[in-house]
């Protein structure tokens, strides 16, 4: 019977056929293919061009227009949204005299985080992190960075806010946005980025403390596959945000033109930061291991419980059902039988017996 | 039934709507936010003044008087005693010519150690902890110092007593603290707050301890929350202690004009004694994961120990009431009932079985 | 009883007398010797010659044409199938003036990798990692790249189509392969070595899935041998893949003028990949750890829920058992038993006993 | 009746009010006090004058003839014993030039190992470790050396015979001793203690196998404390030992002119034997780790073996007791009662089912 | 009873008085006294002196006759087995100059290996591993390499054959070893030593394999010894041989004269496989925690087994002997007791309990 179980075992065990990087076995290095699951929409440019005096927003839809902003007079931020239209992205990378690695990286969104360097320009890949208000899960997005001399290029998979502070203040001049050049706007969206990571920290921190709660509680067995996937949450959580201290921190000890050393104050702060969230998924990760334990640890004192209900009913009527047991013998000479008193004695001695047996267990702190 | 409990810890699952990080968020870097708990005190300034000859205490009200003594004749000490206020503390900033991200970390209580040199000062950012009597809690507090050149800028969160003996020997010219500067009182500062740590290490030492004794001679579920606490609490405690160690190493070897050769003698100690404080925490680590060890061998042996009264009891009176049930048959024809010594006979091979059942537990070592 | 046993258990454990190393032992380094099992076929030899206008394929059969292409006109790809025939390997080697070492862990299998850079060429060995359609089992090959002026030496323990599409970018002039160097060449033989890794990748990543999902299901002995055969593949795994990164690394550092700056560039994405590599081993690593923890606390759950069972059972039956005993018994004075209505009396008691009992257990949550 | 328990429980768990370290806080660095526990005792000095003709040993009471040694013609060994006379050991320090955080760290014995170099002296702390031969506990002692130009300092807080050894080599003129200079000197006493500290290496390796003997015949609880007594003993004395490796290491990097390069080689020696006790302790570390699950292992199986006897009673018996019950039925119309071979028929459907029984449990290998 | 026993317990963990330190402990560093078991033999030295054309072997008694070949015209190889005779091995370090500290490591088997370079001479400590055909155990010999100009002094423990290999290829011109010097001559002496751990790692690896067979079979206690003893042996191999690696690394990048640049790229072979064996011990180490997590888990599957044997027993025949036990009960009016199919009823009754326990086991999947 065991065979056939582990036949089905086997076959779940068969990799798939189907692999998500089908699509990218084989081509050449360098070959822009997007990897994501959102594809079909066409990509949407928002361009802000703005100095300490000026600002113009605009939404430009042809390429050309959108090159025009490569060398500007004042700073522009030029915001792709939508990274699916390959041939698009692989335009605007031309134009803008991109590697195609970098194009390559753009529009990979299982790349992991990294910031490299190039004489002309500054290549990042980072993650946002979301929770799913429906599914309560963690989703993921991809962002590509390129600073150029006056230019900041985005790429992003999805529209979404987390970018929202640094274009009102772009848009209200608030802070030294305005005053500073494309570095600082770098630096902007970089520390935004971080900043937004803070919130996956509270709710991985919220998490560990509901299940501590329940732990405590109740331990059943739909917590235990909480707390792994709680663990499993902050390896991933783990994967996509750590290298972010180390990659910024080369960035500060480059000796790159286009970062200057205003702005490396600044990155320091970024540094700072993420090295503040390293830390925290350190602590979470020895926490979630300290939840498994307490789990086990419930378990067992459950078990423990249980095991001397049993011991106690077990250990009390088993001799007395021994007892009623001998007197329900029929042997045609047991005097006791025929005592005029017997079985009130016989109650007598189950009684003894029975508080005998409970200050036994008392004793022993069973109780 | 299972279903709507997974509903229910899902809905515990989810993340708060309100967030600590919500005011902050989305705002220009160097914005001067607090982010504490503990506001709308006023803010209240001390200054000690002295020389090896002249003492003088004041705790002026208005800014301008607080920023005559940027560039004092004498070393100052500037004690500034709750940081919720944050126009004056910006005002403050801005008048000693202060960075504003340095202002931003003054007032954020999350913020984790560190010490960053700029051209005119030393910033420094640490944590004091306390134990609290009433709760028996861990409590930290904010403070940061500023070291310039002739004068030493003070942070605290709370007026509280760790700088009581710094101030004590100013006052009373004990130490060599009055004829040396300012570098000298920021190394006297910082040695305060680490000495301090040394309280919080032997709390965590007597309570693993503690512990020690009580999974000894009882291990109740509660030793185990108890454990588990204590194994968080060194997690934080270490997060917030650790960094010194490195901040103060890399301050003894920068260069920084700002800290004499002399001091930096002194700042050695400090290293020293942060090197020692995060090697007991380290012990203090193994030492928690070896009292649960140790709790869920205990709870192990108490298994075992309900497991050989139930085996034992169950294993001596299952088979005499087996036979007591053989003579209660009530079959036409059983010549031993009607023996004249027949229930003397059971008796005693129940007597014989009883003892037999005796000696091999005994044997086994289980009596 | 145990002492025989042991002695089978001893002979079991001890070393088989004829090692895979025998055959090398002793022998001087250096000495050319195949160590792999897959012995006896003769060398199959296939060389593309290509610049960025012409390409020519052959597949000579003597030595001296092949030594021929040593220092060609255009970039030569010299690619070795089959490398049990010593004596051939060992000529290619001498003609190509390759140390007599580099050829050793050419033909050694069991080689790690490695990267060694010599005057003239630079010598790597790499492993490719399989998934045995039919056992589903990893396997391993061992390849050999040896990077000269204008040619590249590869050398295949098997013909496998890992490099196909490099070979078809060849024929069909898709990307930049043709229009570029033997180096470029080398790192293009290298990245499909480690594109190829993330199948593997894959196929651990559906493993641990489909183990986790049985595990919660139903987590049987199969099922604890699979989590351990998925540790010591990803242990495996990890032996021969991760160290890529390192070796990658370190030729990107070096100064060696065989490798242009251009392709550095290309390199560092194979460094990109070996990292992301390593991190997935990582995790994967932590999550078969994960796994086997949730099965010991599957496990534990069972037994519990086992033991609950037999405890309710036994809590309710066995005290009404001596309560049925009790009046089982034969005295001649048991009043009770004469009483009209003692029968149900006796089952009043005992149904309000059982009733008792569930709402026990029900308020301790057991049932 | 819980609540009252985690009262006690939390009250324990407070800080005791009188802390070692109130002695010291709040009092300016480099004040001299000492923190031990041996007070009361005046300090005794011995001391050796030498070099390769002559030998003079004295014991001078006032500190002025002591100090007349700090510039001798000859190598001075000035031992000083016992380290609570606060004034005496202050003075000693004044006359002799040393810094009065070096006097500091003499005199409190928690202080960790360390050399510190300055201009004109070198400075170490270090531990001697015992094994009380009453409570077979170990203790350590605190030890300062300090290297001069022609002199060495050495502060006990217990006189005791570990340099017993050098000692006598400089009176019996052996090895080279006499014919070197006080760095010499400064090395045998330092070789002294390293080597002192195998001995405690092979106390923990003595209780390991001692317990791992114990642990395979009878696993107690007793034994379980012993192992987790073990690893505190290991985690203390690598905290004590550990950092010598580092601070010899760094002593031999070192420019200072103290030392000689002869004497260089002889301290490598010693790197050597710190190198080797660190690697000890890692091993005795992981053997106790191993232990304990050990432990934990045989915990198991004597829970299996008791299982299974309780198993192997109650499946045998409880079939049994139920087929005497059914005949011990008193209906009306049971015609097995009857029959005149009823009786010894069903006790052969006993004893089969017995038989039957016993092979089943035979076979499942639990007999 | 208690006390007795921990008094027992506690004079087992005392210490021996006789240490094996005790030879040593307060000579003077550099005193010759060989501290190994294998005493009283005397050395034996073996001399091979040889060139590309010529072979000298001979086998001198007097110390002369070898100090003759410290410099000799041709390369030589003096092997000196056995190291107890403390006064020959000295006079051998003093004719060719070595430092007493060399001598004294060369004559302590308990010497970690280590490679330190002196100005005339390389000094090098090892351990060879075999398996002792008869215990099965791992035992080490101490070997001592000394480099110097034109000579190789070897230091034995024993004779044995692992330099056999060496012996034969200067015997027969194999390789490259007659045409090189005596640098050669060590690099391949030490080739020969780690050639030999491959041997312990094939050992180790069929150690784990059986292991995990007899695991998988059947988990008894003696196996749990096994995995136990396995993992203190690769502790101890780990200890022995995983300093080669850093050592023969650090010797490469030396500038040491006495080692040509051509014997550097044999070193780096070296290198490399100290890499594969310590990577190999990495793996068994997790490999042999695997195990004894499989143990603890089939342990505990095997105690659910029992569990579940008691739990459908007990739950099916606990309720049937109620029955029974109802109507063995004697009270004069039980209706039941006289219906004519009672009997039958009740049996009938039982059957039904009976095969629906059987269903409820059924579908938990406990049957």
């Amino acid at each position: 019977m065991a065979k056939p179980k582990k036949r089905k075992l086997l076959s779940k065990l068969r990799p798939r056929k189907q692999s998500k990087f089908d699509k990218k076995m084989g081509k050449a290095p360098g070959t822009i293919t997007y990897m994501g699951k959102r594809e079909g929409k066409p990509s949407v440019v928002n361009i802000m061009e703005y100095n300490n005096d000026d600002l113009n927003i605009t939404s430009p839809g042809d390429i050309e227009t959108i090159v025009a902003h490569r060398d500007p007079p004042m700073t522009s931020w030029i915001d792709i949204i939508g990274i699916s239209d390959e041939q698009f992205i692989e335009q605007v990378g031309k134009r803008f005299g991109l590697n195609s690695l970098v194009m390559e990286d753009t529009v990979n969104p299982h790349q992991r985080p990294k910031i490299d360097e190039y004489e002309e320009y500054i290549f990042g890949v980072f993650k946002m992190l979301y929770i799913d208000d429906d599914t309560n899960e963690l989703v993921y997005e991809h962002v590509a960075l390129i600073l150029l001399e006056n230019c900041v290029l985005v790429f992003q998979e999805l529209e979404d806010d987390v970018f929202a502070g640094v274009r009102s203040r772009v848009r209200n001049k608030s802070g030294r946005i305005r005053s500073r050049g494309a570095d600082y706007l770098f630096f902007a969206l970089l520390d935004a980025i971080v900043d937004n990571y803070f919130v996956i920290l509270e709710f991985l921190n919220d998490k560990i403390e509901t299940l501590e709660e329940l732990v405590y509680q109740n331990p059943t067995q739909e917590i235990a596959h909480e707390i792994q996937d709680l663990k499993k949450q902050v390896l991933k959580v783990r994967r996509w945000i750590s290298p972010v201290r180390e990659l910024v921190g080369r960035l500060i000890d480059s000796e790159n033109p286009l970062i200057t050393k205003d702005t490396k104050v600044f990155l320091r702060d970024v540094l700072d930061h993420s090295l503040e969230i390293n830390e925290s998924l350190q602590i979470y990760r020895e926490m979630s291991m300290s939840l498994m334990e307490m789990y086990m640890s419930n378990m067992s004192n459950k078990m423990n419980e249980v095991m001397k209900v049993l011991t106690i009913m077990a250990s009390i009527f088993i001799p007395l059902t021994f007892i009623a047991g001998i007197y329900g013998m029929n042997f045609d000479h047991m005097p006791e039988l025929h005592w005029e008193h017997g079985y009130p004695m016989v109650w007598g001695i189950m009684i003894v017996l029975f508080i005998g047996m409970m200050i036994y267990f008392k004793r022993k702190n069973w109780l």
